[in-house]
């Protein structure tokens, strides 16, 4: 556990004292939120015994992702090369990059990763092992690959206990590379399914000769579940640290756990019905996740946007008794936190009505 | 009509000869497609005698914003200030910002623009008036304001033509503000309700002794029908310079007019149904506009990406004969091009297979 502040993981760029300083719409995001769900989940992973690897394509920042690590987690996970290459300008070692690398380019950026961090990656077919062997050996060490299984959510990955040992065969007598274990996303209420699979197997590999070290699970939503974690060495979950509006309405957290919300100004209020403000699809996405509209109003009783366009949220304040007016601030829960913060140059952090900063989302918009 | 091409208004950055030498996932836009869709709009305009102010949220270049004043349009339209004020840097003069201006810091930054840009805004509530009076008045000069109507899009504006001339009177008591015309969106298929409500709020401003010069209308989905054009004197088109997925399907135009495509490349086979490409929800948006799939393969006879995650799309290859390998490149139309623009830090132009290079997103991300 760290005994630093959050707080000084951060450079903040001044942009005013008070939320109403700021200029929307912007995600705003609470540190003593984020605070609090990083302890929080980093205690039940000490408590069970499993390893934990935060996914930083939520937040994107390399201040958060110190701060993970300072609290106790093992590494970090990443989805591209190049929020790989950002951490690893920060001195950050343990990545895993739960991502088939593919391309001469991707290669050679993989293999200049590897001499300058401790880097695994994961595959799910022998057609990548050729290349991926080829940036071990010029990075002058062995880069462990992780099985990548298709335990149910039906993404990437092996379909077979027996084609996930038959790969980490394949990948151990690759030059370059070592194998590193298996990887999945247990597609939520599947952890049952996703257990059968990974014992049977790392029983296949063991038959074959290979010890799986490392079994690596994942998935906010089912974060809290107990079932199915007696396999996995090491968790990978991402928007557990500001979560959203999908996740309060699944039940896997509150929406006072929600720390980043965005800011957003009425700007038009055409009917009784309907209020206009200004973020719209570039800055809320059009992410549903099942969910009706694309966020809610918390202090409107949950007002929705019902529609958006590219700059525009149409707020349906038809059951909001005090109406918003023109000028009037709301803040958004959004859908998906993941691809918001990837629309925005910069974040601003508060504590409660007090403005921390802004910071630059130092991994979003980078080539893959 | 320019006589310079359109290359000529560009400096690529190097990024290659070849669509095999290109990282994945980028846009790739054909400049040629590109040069033949913004001179047939010019054209048709041009021939109705109707001012072209083409909207740049589509494309957020500076180059192309050059180039479609040197081939016609009369100036340009912007969604937001950050918009406005890079076009400004740019030397444009001529610019309708279509969202109201709300806000301290916003309307600081609009009477900056004023002083150096002919820049035009809308309003559609009189709550709006004394800030934009007092950014006209800080600038030295009267900003005109356009009063936006709701003629059937039930998104912002005035909900009568009644309302849109007590709104005209009330601009043009304002000090620091004229009147400037009347300002909407059509909805598809609402033109003739959108023309009658245009004609009469023009009757009513007359009636006030107000006359209405610009009446601004827009959408590309309608632009080729002549239906309602009559009263307008000016038009708002953004997605008809790269056209997309959503405008092939409605027929407006064909897909050999989709300009820009994203490259992906297949990263993984799982099964003989699926083929997993690095594209998802982060290069080609949620965005569905009534359609199955984020997104098609034309080239695998229109096999659509029929589910995404933050960086992978799901690519439904079962009817497709010959099945995509790891590795391969593929061209995905993206459903709707505006956002997807805004979710990349460079595009890529081609002509056919050559590279031309690459050039920054100008105007994305920027503070509303």
């Amino acid at each position: 556990m760290s005994s630093k502040d959050i707080t000084s993981f951060f450079r903040f760029e001044s942009v005013g004292k008070k939320i109403a300083d700021l200029e929307t719409p912007t995600p705003v995001i609470d540190i003593d939120v984020v605070d609090r769900n990083l302890k929080r989940w980093q205690a039940r992973c000490d408590k069970l015994g499993i390893a934990n690897r935060p996914h930083i394509k939520t937040h994107k920042l390399v201040p958060l992702a110190k701060y993970q690590l300072a609290l106790g987690a093992k590494g970090i996970t990443v989805q591209k090369l190049g929020e790989a290459e950002v951490m690893a300008d920060a001195g950050i070692r343990d990545m895993l990059l739960t991502f088939n690398v593919v391309g001469e380019h991707k290669l050679k950026r993989l293999a200049d990763l590897a001499k300058r961090s401790d880097i695994s990656v994961v595959a799910d077919n022998e057609a990548l092992l050729e290349g991926l062997g080829r940036a071990g050996v010029a990075a002058g060490r062995d880069i462990a690959v992780l099985v990548e299984c298709d335990t149910g959510a039906k993404r990437n990955g092996v379909q077979s206990p027996e084609a996930a040992a038959a790969l980490a065969k394949a990948i151990e007598r690759t030059k370059g590379l070592s194998y590193g274990g298996l990887m999945t996303y247990a597609a939520p209420g599947q952890r049952r399914e996703t257990e059968a699979f990974l014992v049977a197997a790392r029983e296949r590999a063991a038959e074959a000769g290979l010890a799986t070290k490392v079994i690596s699970t994942g998935g906010s939503p089912d974060m809290w579940k107990d079932e199915g974690l007696a396999v996995p060495t090491e968790y990978r979950a991402g928007t557990y640290i500001y979560f959203d509006r999908s996740l309060a309405e699944r039940g896997t957290c509150t929406y006072e756990d929600c720390a980043l919300n965005v800011l957003a100004t009425v700007v038009s209020r055409p009917t009784d019905q309907r209020a206009m403000i200004d973020a719209g699809s570039k800055s809320l996405t059009s992410d549903l996740l099942g969910l009706q509209g694309y966020g809610v109003v918390h202090a409107l009783g949950k007002a929705q946007i019902y529609a958006t366009s590219e700059e525009h949220g149409f707020l349906d304040i038809s059951n909001v008794a005090e109406k918003p007016r023109v000028g009037d601030l709301v803040r958004i829960t959004p859908n998906h936190v993941c691809p918001v913060t990837n629309l925005f140059n910069r974040v601003v952090f508060v504590r409660g009505d007090e403005v921390l900063g802004a910071v630059k989302v130092d991994a979003r918009g980078l080539v893959q």
